[in-house]
């Protein structure tokens, strides 16, 4: 029953590296093995909410394979705007969620893909189960805190950026004696820092799930200097927390400062603790954009395919997840609830513990 | 009870993208929380068959955070040596099995960690159970064809690199309207060709598991140039096998030639079958010898952690395994039995059927 | 007097990265700085022979900054059609100059830019002159072989594609106690093997200009191994020659194969003459097609705004040229008179030699 | 005459990529064509100073292909202690330079390579001339500001990296609609801004030697979105004034933060300008510890080989340098003398404008 079909597809919240691989993997399987139309949402929810309806129709010919290399969403993506409580230009708030449903309807869409992490997928269940949207979501998010899947998009390819970044500061904290403090993202989640602090040779690595303490990263860092080295890497993740609880992005940028932050505080503390020459690098969003790693690609690829595949089947409510070299499909709700923070007694803590790294406590 | 011990490691079969880090771990754990020694065997087994053993105190000094980056193994490593049945100078062939247990013997060894793939962990296995010797393996293979884990040490690595390839070749490619064969390794297992060729975007991957048809390939690539795209990838993996039955590397080597081989055939055929321009990458060792990934820093290391800990809790005829982000160990014997191909139903053939990708058949 | 002029660009003979970059600065520089419109000539000279002619308008859309990073050429080019000698279909050769000036006419051009190098800019200056083109060079070649000019568009990254594979040969090599010989491109000189082979730590490079004898190469890898190294790197250029003058690549290919050649015949050499085990990679097209490096990008960019301006001065049949940082401009027949062969007293070659590197004689 | 001599080498001020190679190749050339021996001095002019002098014997074995890939210096280096005005721990300078030429004496130095940049062959050939030792300069410096030659080590791989960051930043700036801002290193000298900036494809680039009005900034951004364009990309050395002569960097951090910077003001600047979505980026310290461009390596090696013939020839007091594809020496003097900024009117400068990018005026 090739051509019965209408979908839609769009990107939510912070852009990664492999969102477009997804897109072209869902235009391929569509098109190709159940012949319907894909029509890409602009700007997440906001292209439904436009009107007219902002969309481009996804066709063969535009997801050729130098898509695979392009970091970022041909859709556009935003951060803002959740429907239910959509910020209006008078500053009011307002429940736009029927204007969504109607873009859905007005485009005759069968199913959307929503390509997500957890805040994204809460709105889009919410908007699908009151709206009668029939919704598939495709996991993404460079802090690979979504639970049931042992991965999501841009995870791998955030690692590699912030990994590469301490392959370079190892060299010159060499040559200089020096200590260099590399600060990563990951918001509430610790992944990045810990895979990158591991694969990089890290010495201190901070993390939101654990509370850190100044005094044994100082003690760490002298450690290592009587142990006869002369430098040292410590990676910060951007929202870590002191064991008294205090959340130094907030403390340190005051109301004054909108850029900067808990790299800098925490080289100011070192070299202020340990009188070493310290240095500080904010990688910023360069672990967003960069071009997606080829298992970033593989799997977004894969997550397209079977994407698609539900929605022949009509199961909905799904999100697609990646689980021991296969792919496999889990509720949203489930998948949403089970939130995934750096387990303490799991392998990366494990493994730097074992390697001596330093993690605050 | 520290400082008990004394733990020998070595690597053996190809050589992989991770080895160092795998070593550089488990010096960090031995020392650090279990104050062992550990012995680093050179070259595999030729290390404790020589006279005098082969070998290198491993400290932490000697694995500073810069051996993350470094490809290769700092032991050296064979693939000559079945010692039950050794090569000898005149030609003979000799069961050395013996001389290896006198050199584990003679070293004072506790325990021995082996990293390699299923040839290496069958003679290892065999050894350590004739001669009394406690074995932990560590799964290393640019294939990824041992069972029982997600994946080995070396693979993400060697993908990396062939997609990296098909990255570079779309661009010319496209510019000249040619065909790009590209043969990447595999010598049993198309892992890593399917995986590239998946991220690499290629529409054309051939591998050892499913026999080609050149027919099927020459439509694919007349169906690509009529959709109205002047270009099209082809990967190979280097044992490729015609619908006959044939093995094109034997074939088309014969006797004569050592070099070159199933790319420049698949190359031949496809100039001759579709009248394209075809051009030919045989991208050899560079598999092999890249900069190890994050990712695979980052599993070496966890393996390498927790071989250790099974030294430590007397578990042996083990092997460490990734599942599910988490280190596991599972029977040696049954990692070997669970050889794993590209499984015909499994997540990467789908996804490539999906893409729309030839697979020769 | 701005929107006065139509001026055409096309890109001729075979593709290296920065192609784009000289297209988007052309398209910058005329319609921002003067006001003219950009045609975009397809397929070299193909386009203004083809009827009606091949073409696109080139605006600022269509040359967003990630054009900066694509390899290959948007307009796409040709290594065939002489056209001062076309080969028909029919078997014969044609003279078509008339038509592809008959097109530049139809297309009211009036100037053209050409990018390639000394055989395409052969063929341009003979129709410009034949047929009143005002013509512009841009070079570009890999093989950075034309004269006046530092460096050509397209080697820097050519050089770094073959530096990084000797960098990912050399930890395999010394795993294994292999020699490692890689084949990289230029057909009739040797810059890119001899600056690859310097920065990439070879330790023989066989090029063009200096014929080779093997008993010179298989001192050299045995005088390695008696110092106490277990490994050797080979480059080896593909068009290099015996010092009995023969040409390597016609003798071993023979009149029956298409593909392999120079790389897996010194590979076969050095294996008999030393017993080394030996290994071969033949890079191919991964040379061409590679993101243009960004020294490359930058000497794309100028070469692109330059040209634009010689056309406003109406300075024809010039060249643009680097120059000790500056762009400048020369005579297109001085720059194909002085081929640049490397030179045996440069600086290339009594570096290499100054670090002990064989270079075959 | 082989034997006769024992030469110092030392890397001095900033590290960067390609000083290993610098020394490589002196090692090699001494030792193999010369027969001498090198002596490599720690921490550059402090080496020299403590008691007992601070070295190293190298030889051919301590210098591997593989030292071509290691950024940083293995000789160590220091920003501190000029000997001349020499910081004491009790707070006083002392003039220690009498200390340093007993070193070089004590050592037996028939001459000493500084590999430098201004800064640090000011003091190298002041000590040189009161002192009697016999100095050859090799020049380094990521800013590329020495003059008489046209590039010095170091700077090719930084304006690399910093280029991929750009590359990273479109994409995420495309997605979300932003400016990214990315703060450079550039002390006094803006070429690593302007390069990677065009090669980056950035819309604004700040550099020292043009004071910026934050108007002219706004406005180009606010054209760019005029043009249908969402996004744009902003290069700032760390060393901008504003029109009003206001060293930024000064005056944000002021007296109490020492990190953080110049990159973080400009993206305010702009926020509050634009209302723009805007983040950043700062550098830091990769630019100066990545692996060295095949470029850097080359430039590298050529000077270190010369470097060592200069001494052969007795010619002192001179620095080599790169001029039009050779490697030629000047006055150390001279080379100090002419400092080489950003020209105005040079290729880099027109080749922006050319682009249309906004510099700030």
């Amino acid at each position: 029953m090739k051509g019965e079909k209408r979908i839609g597809i769009l990107t939510s919240g912070g852009d990664c590296a492999g969102l477009n691989a997804v897109i072209r993997a869902v235009v391929h399987r569509a098109t190709l093995t159940y012949g319907w139309q894909v029509i890409g949402i602009k700007e997440g929810t906001m292209g439904l909410l436009s009107r007219p309806v902002q969309y481009e129709v996804l066709d063969l010919d535009m997801v050729g394979s130098s898509m695979m290399r392009q970091g970022g969403t041909i859709l556009g993506t935003t951060n803002r705007g959740n429907p239910f409580a959509f910020p209006m230009s008078d500053g009011t708030v307002k429940d736009r969620s029927a204007e969504i449903a109607g873009g859905y309807r007005e485009m005759g869409l069968d199913a959307l893909i929503g390509i997500g992490g957890d805040g994204s997928f809460a709105i889009l269940r919410k908007l699908a189960q009151q709206c009668g949207m029939n919704l598939v979501g495709v996991p993404k998010t460079i802090d690979n805190d979504l639970g049931l899947t042992e991965v999501s998009v841009g995870y791998d390819t955030a690692v590699a950026v912030a990994t590469e970044a301490l392959d370079r500061l190892q060299p010159t904290a060499a040559s200089h004696a020096r200590v260099m403090v590399l600060e990563v993202m990951g918001r509430d989640a610790g992944h990045i820092a810990l895979a990158a602090g591991i694969a990089g040779g890290a010495d201190v690595i901070l993390i939101p799930e654990i509370p850190f303490q100044m005094d044994r990263i100082a003690d760490k860092i002298r450690q290592v200097r009587n142990q006869g080295r002369n430098f040292a890497l410590v990676v910060v993740s951007e929202a870590v927390k002191t064991s008294e609880g205090k959340e130094i992005q907030k403390e340190y940028q005051g109301g004054e400062k909108r850029f900067g932050g808990i790299g800098n505080y925490i080289g100011e503390q070192i070299a202020a603790a340990t009188g070493a020459e310290t240095r500080v690098t904010v990688l910023g969003h360069v672990q967003r954009g960069s071009m997606p790693s080829p298992r970033d690609r593989l799997i977004a690829s894969a997550f397209g395919v079977h994407a698609v595949d539900l929605i022949a089947e009509g199961k909905f409510d799904r999100m697609v997840a990646w689980s021991n070299r296969e792919v496999i499909d889990v509720s949203i709700e489930d998948a949403i609830a089970r939130y995934q923070a750096v387990e303490l007694d799991g392998a990366l803590v494990k493994t730097a513990r074992g390697l001596g790294i330093c993690l605050g406590d």
